[in-house]
């Protein structure tokens, strides 16, 4: 697979505008679809107290605000770190076709920034992750499939 | 742990709630902060074209934007539905203290919504994945860290 280094440039270079500038982590990203960049994002976590507002999620938001749909099948993310366990998720909610990455994990850990206690959090059965929870009214909430079984209009996600 | 049913109640009204308005997915969650709801989501990803609005990541945004903090210590998440990959990884960047879920995993793989995938994916190595990953200017990209590890003025989140 290969990337395009003019992509990930670009990356990296929103990563450090987005600090110098004193807007977030260092850390941005790009969408491309079809050779040509159609929506980027930084870290905005503190400059938007969004605690979901990592690099990649704002560009996806905004690759799929741009692009009208929420379906990103043929693009690909240009991101200057290698993505969190939320992130990666995204990207697959998203259905992307690749993923470029410029730092490693390793090197965002070396940072300060240490997202594989979260990958091994998430392997873990959740009776056993440091965050706990709890099954509480199943029986009432099976209604919510019922609904949405039942619901003609729906549209498939 | 003892969850509230009043809040799940809630979780679970909301996901009917968004069905049935048209809005989305059978999906709703609650955060609670000392006894009291602070903010609510429902599943938007078709209603708001995001892919990663799902009701835990739209509930948490609005817990943060609502106490005007990216740091939500101190609170609950209550949701209709086991958080996916996406939702819990934002719980934990949220620093949320407790998860209270009403359909389990299993019951949403058998209404058709399969997170059980996505767990599996994330677990395997990157060159194991279904998406395909790639490392890229590595050597540029470790710039973004120095340029955060120099700037004075940078708030850690």
């Amino acid at each position: 697979m290969q990337g395009n280094p003019i992509f990930m440039e670009k990356a990296i270079a929103l990563a450090t505008e987005n600090v110098v500038s004193g807007r977030g982590g260092p850390f941005g990203a790009v969408i491309v679809k079809s050779g040509e960049i159609v929506a980027s994002g930084t870290n905005l976590v503190t400059a938007t107290t969004d605690p979901t507002a990592h690099a990649e999620v704002v560009a996806l938001r905004n690759a799929a605000t741009a692009l009208s749909t929420f379906d990103l099948s043929g693009c690909e993310v240009y991101t200057s770190c290698e993505p969190c366990p939320m992130c990666l998720a995204a990207i697959y909610w998203s259905h992307c076709d690749a993923i470029f990455y410029g730092n490693t994990s390793a090197d965002a850990a070396a940072a300060g920034f240490d997202d594989a206690f979260l990958y091994e959090e998430i392997k873990r059965p959740a009776n056993q992750r440091s965050i706990p929870s709890a099954n509480l009214l199943r029986q009432e909430a099976i209604s919510n499939f019922e609904a949405w079984r039942m619901y003609a209009g729906r549209i498939d996600y």
